[in-house]
């Protein structure tokens, strides 16, 4: 297993010091030479003896800053930026749209999220619905920088260490410092307690040196238990001495609350950066809500339209949205304001609109790499992953959460990655998001044969309705439609699934495409991306059978596996050897190669794939039932192909070999 | 190494079966299709816990194979092959020499080279000549496969042992354990001492265990010294028994006289190979010496011939070729010899004709990188250099020699490789072949100005004779002519070298030639490689000046880094991020990239190109000469510029780089 290996990294390269060193001119450099987001520097000595020369990739140098370093950057800079809070959903089902609604959000491209902490609903738990498992889910399946909230009062010394131990070992890297609710009417300081934020932060401080980057809340208005405005302010100075990096605020109403309170918490000597919390309004009752919990007064100017119309939701967003871009637009515009937090409440509408009319919605993301990154720290360095996942990267991600070091530059040989077991497999963020009755009118409510089963693969690939007039819009492999790339091969992917080659994963072959492309692109600006032509499906044995034959023309030139359920395995691929399939070359770089087919990792892959027709196709269906005996027996004796076209430079020669072997299939000699 | 990870796959995969079976199939499969030099081998098990990701990149199963596993490879696959005999020089120079001679002959193809022990030499000695070092530059840097020989009576059993320590140390892996010659005519067997080669095998396997292949030498005729050729025999067989591998003859006149030794030796049950020693004859004397020491007869047939024509060495010569070829093909006719082993006396002519004659001296051998890969077993990862070194292979194999690891796939950011200091930089293989005459020469007796050092550069490019009529065949940064690639872009060379733009490394552009191009190709057929178009030279700084205007404009797509002797840098590369600036895509594998500009390693180059100055052409002149004062201004005064242009696809802009400096230059305003 992987782990194994992370001593002999360590017994080789002990010098660990150096390397920080490097980080750190390197963090100097590009703070001062500031805009760039890859700015030169080129100091750094180094006994190189025993430093890694496989640990660095860098296509961002996001991924190796810290929050607060981010955060600087882009002040310096004065490039703008927003971020996101969330709450923990309540059910299940709410998780799982939650974590949709993360990956949708993501795509605008925010600074980071944060999960609020609710001590009501066991928190730092492994519930699929705790604040703990959300924000793991946000950093390390969602690949977004992720604060966690987290409260002190009413816990022990203990309980807050063991779980900010748990945070650390999950990737989380920034935790929002809280006092929290105390319960109760009547409160009382505990003597060595935990009675304010202020305990929280040193404690973190104390017991975590600097690992966290420490967030504190600040009242434009103050604390409502506060004894006055400025005493709240000597508060947030003593959190911020104590070792908080940066404050977001509560909610507020008038920019020019933010704007006093700013200036007022510079007076007294706050230096670090104050985020001010916006809070579109959505709807009335929320309104309510919060201004009861957070002992707001609303304006009268802003409780003077809302009345008249606190049944009309769709109006009252509107006013809220119009309300937020431009109070918004008031503290960009004074200069004090680069990043705004945003009170989501769970919602996307209201905060999209609001980003996009103050153009601060990145509509335009470009993919660091063509597969889902996690933001998890270890995963840093990681830049090649098998393509099987391609259309799974949670499942990947998950499957490969224990390891500990992660593949850079080269998948290797000896690789041997020891994946993690099924049976944790129904895990909400691995179930499909669809419902049963939805997947069923997809995939049909009684299957007849193998061939409704064609017809399912068809109707996905070319997104017509099924002959009872629905989409099939997600597949057990693949969890939203086909994706814009693999739209290139609609045409051929759907003649071949009619006759039973049953596509899974695809990629056109590329040959130079720039970066930048639309489609195919991916990484800075300035380079050229490549790719091997890929197909991969579930097909027959009489059909493997013909294939078999056809291959041995292409031998040369197409590299294959097909293995079935019971992991009989076929193969011309020379030794254990991955085989590049994407692969992008960049101004001053090395090649990166994000996603290899690497052998041994199929087989892992193979045990997934197969399992996916039962778990979520088969078992649909009642026990014994016809439609299930069908995938069942699809499960037992098909087999799961993948080839690769080598010769990436000339045309696509895949769907030749299809076609050859229906030919040949149907050729009267073969009969 | 591929042999790492076979039981990683097994501890880590309960579904180990399936992985065997795919390795036995291609094994089974490679062994029986036979030919190709990359079959696969699956045998070999280690404890995986050290096996990294980053250790295999395997462009050829040879370098991973032990020298009797690469015997046997080719005969079961019926292949023929040849090695060579060298014995150590007795000066430096012939030492020189001789290195240049393993480097030619290494093109046809050798299995391996092997080197005498002289035990009058000094052997095991670090001086330039002796046995030890010479067959350490055979393996290390001219990455030739080396069996040392190595006598055993008369010495100690810690002497032995040492040397046997420092033959792993320096990474020779094959020792041909010999008896060595009795001092003195009487001689004594001593008690519990080295008296035979057996002795020496026995002391190898104990103390060594399996780590050297071990050859010993058979006697066609029986040794001199045996009782019978029956008890010779038996002697052979007792040092196979003790662990010898393989045996190597004995030269012989007459392939009857080898194949009965062969049967002979099969007949009382030694299976291991046994390799003919072919003895060309090149001139009376070297015959009548060989055969006084090896106390063999010359058959009256031979005597008949030479006799006569014993003053004319071209004849004589001529006629051992005729007669190496027809026994040799006698040989391998009788299916049972497929190797044969070349008695050289170190010399070329008469053995490269006799394997030209043959068909069995490999006209185009493929690289396996495109530059000069070391058969030192620690290096067998490497692939990945600066191309700063790209003319100097040996001098970057020595200044490396320290490293503990090898980049594999990638560079790396924190490379920070210590190169080994300059110091050490007289060792003979570091020096130039030619001699200070010869330099004189080419470089000018005299130098007027700087512009003469232009002059000196424009003739290495243009291959034209200099004003004195010599041709300029070598420069102190590149030991040998024009690689043919550099001949792409002659024209353009020449033209900028006229005017000052001092060219020691470059490279055309290449977008996705075969990888069996014959001036571009490297590594497995069926390939592709790139190529970013790099430029390297040494240039004034009023040039340098204009140059950095001119850079501005091509920001994006021109990596530049402009170093002086001080060590004064200017870079527009990101962070310290290595630039890969030749790759191949292969069938079936990972990216390759050998060659990155690399901002960290080109500062340890610059030490080593400014002092090549001084200690290459400066120092041909007298101290204070004008000669020797333009040369150290030069050196002083010019910067190292490197170039690379990312965007290969597009025609090579780096020309229009230079030809804007030069514009901009002469523009009026300028001046």
């Amino acid at each position: 297993m992987c782990v194994l290996f992370v001593p002999t990294v360590l017994l080789l390269f002990p010098s660990s010091r150096e390397l920080t060193m490097v980080n750190e001119t390197q963090h100097t450099c590009s703070t001062s030479s500031s805009s760039k987001s890859d700015g030169g520097s080129s100091s750094g000595s180094e006994s190189s003896k025993d430093s890694s020369r496989c640990s660095t990739p860098v296509l961002d140098a996001d991924r190796h800053e810290r929050l607060r370093e981010k955060m600087r950057r882009r002040l310096d800079s004065g490039d703008r930026w927003f971020s996101l809070e969330f709450f923990p959903p309540r059910t299940a089902n709410a998780a799982v749209n939650l974590i949709s609604r993360f990956d949708r959000m993501a795509a605008g491209g925010p600074l980071f999220v944060d999960v609020t902490w609710h001590p009501a609903g066991d928190p730092a738990s492994d519930k699929e619905t705790s604040s703990m498992i959300i924000a793991n889910t946000a950093v390390n399946y969602c690949g977004l920088e992720t604060i966690l909230h987290m409260t002190c009062c009413n816990q022990t010394k203990d309980d807050i260490t063991a779980n900010l131990q748990k945070a650390k070992r999950l990737g989380l890297k920034n935790i929002m410092a809280l006092r929290g609710d105390p319960v109760g009417e009547e409160w009382e300081e505990e003597v060595d307690g935990f009675n304010y934020a202020v305990d929280l932060v040193k404690h973190i401080r104390n017991e975590f040196d600097d690992y966290f980057d420490v967030c504190v809340a600040g009242y434009p208005k103050g604390h409502p238990e506060a004894e006055s405005y400025e005493a709240d302010l000597r508060h947030l100075k003593e959190k911020v001495l104590a070792g908080a990096d940066f404050i977001i605020t509560q909610l507020f109403f008038r920019s020019e609350t933010f704007l006093k309170f700013m200036k007022d918490c510079q007076a007294i000597g706050i230096t670090c950066p104050i985020i001010p919390g916006i809070f579109p309004i959505q709807g009335y009752h929320s309104l309510r809500q919060l201004v009861k919990l957070s002992k707001l007064e609303v304006p009268q100017e802003i409780k003077d339209v809302i009345e008249p119309i606190k049944d009309n939701d769709a109006a009252i967003r509107n006013y809220g949205v119009e309300l937020a871009v431009s109070m918004c637009r008031e503290l960009l515009d004074s200069g004090m304001v680069h990043g705004l937090h945003f009170y989501t409440l769970n919602r996307e509408v209201a905060t999209t609109e609001v980003l996009k009319r103050l153009g601060m919605w990145n509509e335009d993301p470009r993919r660091p790499l063509p597969w889902a990154v996690s933001a998890h720290p270890k995963r840093r360095v990681e830049d090649v992953r098998p393509i099987f996942w391609a259309s799974r990267p949670k499942s990947y991600i998950y499957r490969t959460q224990e390891w500990d070091d992660f593949p850079n530059g080269r998948w290797g040989n000896s690789s041997s990655p020891a994946f993690g077991e099924l049976k944790d497999y129904y895990l909400f963020y691995l179930k499909s998001k669809s419902p049963r009755e939805e997947l069923l009118k997809m995939w049909g409510e009684e299957l007849t044969g193998e061939e409704s089963v064609f017809e399912v693969f068809t109707c996905y690939i070319t997104g017509e309705p099924n002959k009872n007039g629905h989409k099939v819009t997600c597949m057990p492999w693949n969890d939203d439609p086909l994706a814009t790339e693999t739209n290139l091969l609609k045409e051929q992917l759907e003649k071949v699934n009619r006759r039973g080659i049953l596509t899974i994963n695809s990629q056109p072959n590329i040959n130079g495409k720039p970066s930048t492309d639309p489609i195919v692109g991916w990484g800075p600006s300035g380079g050229y991306v490549f790719q091997k032509a890929y197909l991969e499906f579930f097909t027959s044995s009489e059909i493997v059978t013909a294939l078999l034959k056809v291959l041995k023309k292409y031998e040369l030139r197409v590299n294959y596996h097909i293995v079935n359920v019971k992991g009989q395995n076929i193969t011309n691929a020379p030794d254990l050897q991955p085989n590049a399939v994407t692969w992008g070359i960049f101004p001053g770089r090395e090649i990166i190669q994000p996603t290899v087919v690497d052998p041994v990792s199929f087989l892992s892959w193979k045990d997934e794939a197969f399992a996916l027709w039962i778990e979520q196709w088969a078992k649909l269906y009642e026990e014994e039932s016809p439609s299930r005996m069908i995938i069942q027996y699809i499960h037992d004796n098909y087999y799961l192909v993948n080839l690769v076209d080598n010769d990436f430079p000339l045309e696509n020669c895949l769907w030749q070999v299809v076609d050859d072997t229906f030919e040949l299939l149907n050729s009267p000699t073969q009969k």
